[in-house]
């Protein structure tokens, strides 16, 4: 009889054991804690799966959005494509020999944030302008691609593309696996965004939604025709712009987005409108050891009138702080 | 010996009828006859996916588009968003008793197609505007739902969605079993064909670029949002603009795309200016009998420049009355 006893307690042991292993190899999102954001993530994505069940959703219609900015990789101290501007500025220089006396480019020569500030938008735009147009859209990719291979986050010391934060990625992996397609949509330029998308996140150039400028069409000699960038800004794919955005590019409604901040509310509005099981997330920051910490007042990435909105209408807000185990996979 | 000559010939007609009942069950192109157009097409195909082979290109590159109006369905005696505009005209007159006098909305009702004509751009834009804004996005996909349910083609008595060429059904097929991803690139109404493209051309709504009109996001009470669409062009995706609406939707080089007039000559020189294997077709109608036959002079569909440029390019045209067994699936 003893004997029985320890060989149903080996048997129970190694069955408990295999589990626990399994259960961590088979978790898809392992940077996430057991809070109420993952319980919300999971549960949705199990019912809108289930064939058969009332809130079952066909694969063609699992369309996920999520922002970029703040959401999918961090913004600060600026929003990167920003940081990009203010270094092509410093490399373009040496043939500007006037813009060391002149704003707003003396200001991103001198590192004077301040003063850069005191600018507002309207220097904003120049440097936008001087170091987005005038050039075909294939040496921007080049100009960008070189810059994303080469640019090192200030507080970080690395690519700016291991700025991206891990817990998301999981997220993305997961939803395509239960067949959901993911797209981006952003404020940011989608030109800037579609040269690295496929790589660092497995998003394709036309699943990415964004910002743009006009650009013309050009024949040169020899057959060769080009896509000329333009100093006219086309469609600013953020707040109101985003399900415009979501209509024109993609033309369906998402089931499942997910934002950081004011710019994303309509986006989550817009999918939350829909009719069936609806998932809208978003991001707060909370840690300002790992990455950084703020909301209601940052002029970056401010998340105020959005937050608000989610707790009146029980959207998902993830704390960075406490419902990321991992934030960036650098991390020890 | 004679008994095992007997056995070789039984055995020798055996293979060759079943390789002859292979050959036809395993053609993906069966409504195309063995001409040149066939012929380049699976030879690109075939090149462009073998592995290893110097032109291949990988699965993710595999970009192919098409445009809509008269490559993928006919085009006569008018676009048929056209046809729809003046349905929707009489649909809409009950209640507006002013348009029985009023230009261009008479010429609609009175069917004279002559006065029509002489108004021009500005009555055709003005039936545009009072069919396809002023109303939401949602509201719009109804109309056209009940359009495309309902209307008849005017020729062929039968719905519009059956104007569509069974040869190209077969080429979309095919190249999708050889990893492409297929797009259509039209200067139609983005939000018209995408009611019903995933349907007729197993193309996803996200896999369609077009025009558009401006849309404006309006929060309605107890938070229903809405995309109204306002009387302002947007974006005219012809010519020029096709390779500038593949580079904001798609953001990559097609390596395939197929069109039938001069509003896709800047679509077939973007696609021939990229590196590595290009292919570019062009459909024309030459068979007045089974569809219709057009071409320099048509103000619908004219095939002038475009087909000068393939003739000295080396383009594929695709002669429809030559080259194709078979236009609708409905013929016998």
């Amino acid at each position: 009889m003893r004997r029985t006893v320890k060989i149903f307690l080996i048997w129970f042991l190694l069955t408990l054991s295999v589990s626990i292993v399994n259960g961590a190899e088979n978790d898809p999102l392992p940077s996430w804690n057991e809070g109420a954001s993952k319980k919300s993530i999971v549960d949705f994505v199990e019912r809108v799966t289930r064939e058969g069940a009332p809130d079952y959703v066909k694969p063609e219609e699992r369309i996920a959005t999520f922002d970029h900015d703040g959401t999918l990789w961090a913004e600060q101290p600026m929003y990167f494509q920003i940081m990009f501007a203010m270094d092509r500025v410093r490399a373009m220089a040496p043939k500007h020999p006037d813009w060391k006396n002149k704003q707003p480019f003396k200001a991103v020569l001198d590192r004077d944030i301040k003063a850069l500030a005191a600018l507002g938008e309207t220097g904003f735009l120049k440097i936008m302008a001087v170091t987005h147009t005038g050039i075909t859209t294939d040496d921007f990719t080049k100009i960008v691609a070189d810059w994303i291979a080469t640019a090192r986050h200030p507080r970080f010391n690395r690519p700016y593309t291991e700025l991206v934060y891990q817990p998301m990625l999981e997220l993305l992996a997961y939803v395509r696996a239960n067949g959901f397609k993911t797209f981006i949509v952003s404020g940011g330029g989608v030109e800037f965004m579609r040269v690295f998308t496929e790589r660092v996140y497995g998003i394709p150039p036309e699943q990415v939604v964004g910002s743009s400028g006009v650009v013309q069409f050009q024949m040169r000699p020899n057959y060769k025709p080009v896509l000329l960038k333009q100093g006219k800004i086309e469609f600013v794919d953020d707040g109101p712009g985003k399900p415009v955005g979501i209509n024109r590019f993609i033309g369906r409604r998402p089931i499942f987005a997910f934002g950081n901040s004011d710019g994303d509310q309509q986006m989550l509005e817009w999918t939350a409108a829909g009719s069936g099981a609806r998932f809208m997330g978003l991001v707060h920051h909370t840690d300002a050891e790992r990455e950084w910490a703020y909301d209601r007042k940052s002029p970056v990435g401010r998340l105020d009138q959005a937050w608000n909105e989610a707790m009146k209408r029980g959207w998902t807000v993830t704390s960075m702080k406490t419902e990321w185990k991992k934030i960036f996979a650098f991390e020890q």
